[in-house]
């Protein structure tokens, strides 16, 4: 398939949306990214990769951390985890405090603020104050590029405009399903949200997703086949939020979001996705991202269905 | 791959659970079922098919006929649908009304009873009093038998017992979401819940979801690729109400679950699979059922992910 | 005290508000209603009475009705009413369906939509087809006045368009809280709902729960001292559906509003009153109505706190 | 009447009732209550009081510290109050963070804990640093007695236990309706929590509440007549979480409980009351307090309606 002539058709098609919806504003640090900004990176298993627009661009991966942390909660505790944080869709915003309250405690999923804070609360119990760079180097493995790192000043900003996820930590806390205190804890968590990365690190770093769980170009192997299977699940059943049935519906391939406007996908077997565009639609995903995805999977009819 | 090996060890590994969980009671022709039944049967693109247990039995599909209403709208309505039924997990049991009225009586999605119940309603619209013979008539296409039919003991008890349905059908019809009157919608939609079918007839039925929407056995096309595709991401993000997402993340493949006991599932491009056993788990779908699934996962690797 | 002036203080003080609001629209007979019609009555236990306004003008009771069921209700079941209506403010608006489901179709208090519901069916289980009859009759006799009715254009036009009721009847009967067939108990809250009254009228019909029970100019004992004051905090507590505590809160007062644009109130021991303005606030009462008990609060001291 | 004899009545009636219930154990400090303890004390308008019980030993006041604090901002804020706090019924439990999800953050009512905090705030943005000292004050001058103060024990339990508390401040700190750092409102809404008070300061320190917001002992005016209205509204449809509906039905007096055990209580005109039994019904108020109360109002026929 041409994907060069295929990034360049989509890069024409979403041009008109470029700055439609709004960037993220409740930390300064997001809400000067460019509206227009748009970037796509193909990672194929093969080894090729193909980009498109401002694919050295960094920017904060946000949710899209989320990922990461659950992998290693669950080569680290397996099935355990389920006791803390399910793997259903919640069918409400990102931050929501309701089910969690009538659930006694327990997230829905890791790949909302409650479920990754109970992750980053596992992560916290095991690594201690070692947490932090424990992940940052999985991510470094990951992507096979030691220059993914933090940036502290979207860390800061978090930490100082955190007030829904201190209330999500607390209530948790008051539960019992938080285990060490809430200011470490959510220190893991703001720092993870604040990883930045471009289009190309971030296809890169997902890449074993689409193989297996294991990277085809470093043959590591950072999941088992079974746990990569989960991961990819949970990705389509609740990786953009409250909108997670429509991109399975109209894109049909596991995805996880971000506020910073970036949004990986998978095509198992084939390839990894990253694309960036930070201007984000109602729901709390980019806007022009989603739909660049939904032409991608339209024009090259890749789709787990 | 040894499918009839297979089917024998799922059915030996499963004997154990039959018996546990619940059958369903809320109405007298379901809870007069065998807790120890058990079928399962696989038809495979290619046309071979294979069975074990009692698969020669018919049982009530209740909610597996939300997949060929919902096909039946795709066909006649196709995008307008959205605005009347949405396509997201509703993380809520398959009768409540909370959703409803927070969000002005538009369903979450097709696969819980409101959103079928709209769907009845827009057939309604378009067939008139022919609704529910020309819904018999695409299932009895889709399986390619004429034998396929209601069973009208069921139909009564649902008729009779529909206190919930009514209460969702009513509440929908004050937002202005049911356009016909009351009565003739739940007649159609009880129905539809009654059509009964053993898992060989069942697993034959869907043989197109897994095949691009077109009968590979008869070549009739029932859906396009798309509509397909869709469908598919439905019955993986919204199937096993709310466990769809613990479906997704132990099985892997797009399913649909009926408090009759049966489950049907597609493997995209391979088969299409019908399981049948009537006590469920506390999420209302086949706890025997679901396990076997779990198994036929684990045992041959397939998945969507 | 002056009653009568300050009545006129009261009527100009208002005037400016009439034709604010919204009237009733759900069914034609209450939206014709003139939102600039303005009515108030004192009817004091010493038989005085004191009227401004269009006080001979009949109009649709609506909810106050509710107090007349609750009242025959607690007469002939006492305090075995409990197990099935509950007595706590909803916060919710008059006919949500929400906490019924999560409190098991158990209605919070009698003067929401569904506890009127469960009383209707209460008393048609104990009237069977004389309970409208037995209402009617009972409202007469407090009324004193054998020409108070229905109005059977309102009567119909509820039926035909209270799909939300039948949505609460039909949820409540799912959890077994309704004993008879559902379109009998409509047929009765229905009809009750659309009893007509001027406000003397129904100002006079209350004076009994400004007495312990007993209407002090025909010594007809209509309710015990005991329940006279239950009733009273209902109204306090409930009477105003969402808006009750700032009812409360301004007023001070037991009372109770009806979507027609009627509220009664209570000074016990001293006297009842009614006032009547169609055009509804955004909790669904009186706009010009709650503002002129107001300000007969602050004129006469009259509180009970 | 012979208050005395009726309070020994009293004392006889609930004996038996004595440790039932549980008492409060979420902080130490309060779990070592004596479920067996007792105590009511009357304080009349003319001067007379009347004991029962372990009238002279302190227990933690509690949320029963909420009516003071709301004074304080009634006098300093009066009616824009409202924009932070409502004065509706929540109809949820006392630390629901439920409706405040639902309702940006502006609590139901200044009785339950997210509305206390913000009248926390609002205090603390008014005296800074010394918005305790200026709490203790005035409850001290309402209880004519300065002896009355915090318990420090029960202030640091309440202080490293309280995560409901920290996630329903940073809650409404998301939505701007905190204004100060969540550590410094919570610091003076715990402390205020931890005032120990005996029955007889108890009844004392609001006997202004049943005589228009004036002392009749000492002719202080601490509240306007206007407010001690107000206040004495939201005690009948507040003052005990969602059994506040119930007390108003069965008792008929304005109150107020704290999880501590106690309950205050005003009867217009006439006299105060508190009342103290640590053991706890199964909505968090006073047990054999409640019943104590409703006793009193069937012996004497105290009630407002």
């Amino acid at each position: 398939m041409n994907y060069s002539a295929i990034l360049e058709q989509i890069q024409t098609d979403v041009a008109p949306l470029l700055g439609q919806g709004k960037v993220a504003t409740y930390i300064p640090a997001l809400a000067c990214a460019d509206p227009h900004d748009f970037a796509m990176s193909l990672q194929l298993v093969s080894g090729e990769s193909y980009h498109i627009g401002l694919h050295n661009k960094t920017f904060s991966i946000q949710s899209i951390s989320k990922i990461f942390m659950y992998e290693m909660a669950l080569n680290l505790f397996e099935e355990s985890i389920l006791g803390r944080v399910n793997v259903e869709p919640s069918g409400n915003p990102f931050n929501s405090l309701i089910q969690l309250e009538y659930e006694n405690g327990i997230p829905r999923n890791p790949f909302i603020n409650p479920g990754a804070i109970v992750i980053a609360d596992m992560l916290t119990s095991y690594f201690k104050e070692k947490s932090l760079r424990s992940i940052i180097d999985f991510v470094q493995i990951c992507a096979n590029d030691a220059s993914v790192s933090m940036d502290e000043s979207i860390a800061e900003s978090e930490h100082s405009n955190g007030y829904r996820n201190y209330a999500l930590a607390n209530l948790m806390k008051s539960f019992g399903n938080i285990k060490n205190d809430v200011e470490s804890v959510l220190n893991t968590y703001f720092n993870c949200c604040s990883i930045a990365a471009n289009t190309a690190q971030l296809a890169r770093s997902i890449l074993h997703l689409a193989h297996q769980g294991t990277d085809p170009l470093t043959s590591l192997k950072h999941l088992s086949p079974e746990h990569t299977k989960r991961i990819n699940a949970l990705m389509l059943t609740c990786g953009h939020y409250d909108a997670s049935g429509e991109f399975a519906y109209r894109i049909g391939l596991p995805g996880k979001s971000g506020v910073g406007g970036g949004i990986v996908t998978t095509v198992p077997s084939i390839m990894s996705i990253a694309v960036y565009s930070p201007a984000l639609n109602k729901h709390g995903n980019s806007l022009a991202g989603t739909k660049a995805l939904e032409l991608f999977s339209k024009y090259t009819g890749h789709s787990i269905f």
